[in-house]
């Protein structure tokens, strides 16, 4: 049976992305290590898509044509999530489209890839 | 906790991609109906991610910074699901970069967004 096996994310420093990426989802390399080309991290435990690493030298899209959205249960996890990946190396982003009450806050992982913390519950 | 949430594909006709992708995956409507805008699709049954298509006007990159890659379980389901997949409207990508005896396929859903179909059990 198709299914989705794991989102694929570019980095200039996989490394650096698997490090990010492990501490911000509780995830550990499939294959026991990092390798410097590609990764795939899976849930230390219980189930849930894979994510992988590639290098890659194809540009961050300010408005990416694919990103990752990450639910959190309601607001204040939202908070602290987000305070959490920012102590971890993501960077907030200027976004130019928050609509008024928005439900989700834009990241930038260390690698520049823009994903969303969402407010699973928000309205 | 934090979660994988959803990948978010960007969409000319959201209505298209979530006709594409529901059949592809075996995923319904979220929300029960399409919306034109932004649909999020999750699975029929079962656990595993969602899937939200929402308009976009962000290109295509021909080497995706962020891409879907789906699984299945041997050589035989690959090139079975590939059919399948072409039949439904995605498109095979004259790829530049495969290497000898690859373990993926990669293919273009009608909006265009790539992705890979990955045999899991390859060598």
């Amino acid at each position: 049976m198709l299914s989705i096996g794991t989102i694929v994310m570019g980095a200039a420093d996989v490394r650096r992305a698997a490090e990010f990426w492990g501490r911000a989802l509780g995830y550990v390399p499939r294959e026991g290590e990092v390798d410097d080309g590609w990764t795939v991290l899976v849930p230390s435990e219980g189930a849930g898509p894979g994510l992988a690493l590639g290098r890659s030298t194809t540009p961050v899209q300010e408005h990416p044509r694919v990103h990752l959205d990450l639910y959190v249960a309601d607001a204040a996890e939202q908070e602290a999530e987000v305070a959490r990946l920012v102590s971890l190396g993501a960077l907030r982003v200027d976004w130019d489209s928050y609509p008024d009450d928005p439900d989700f806050v834009v990241l930038a992982d260390p690698e520049g890839n823009r994903f969303c913390v969402i407010d699973s519950t928000h309205g």
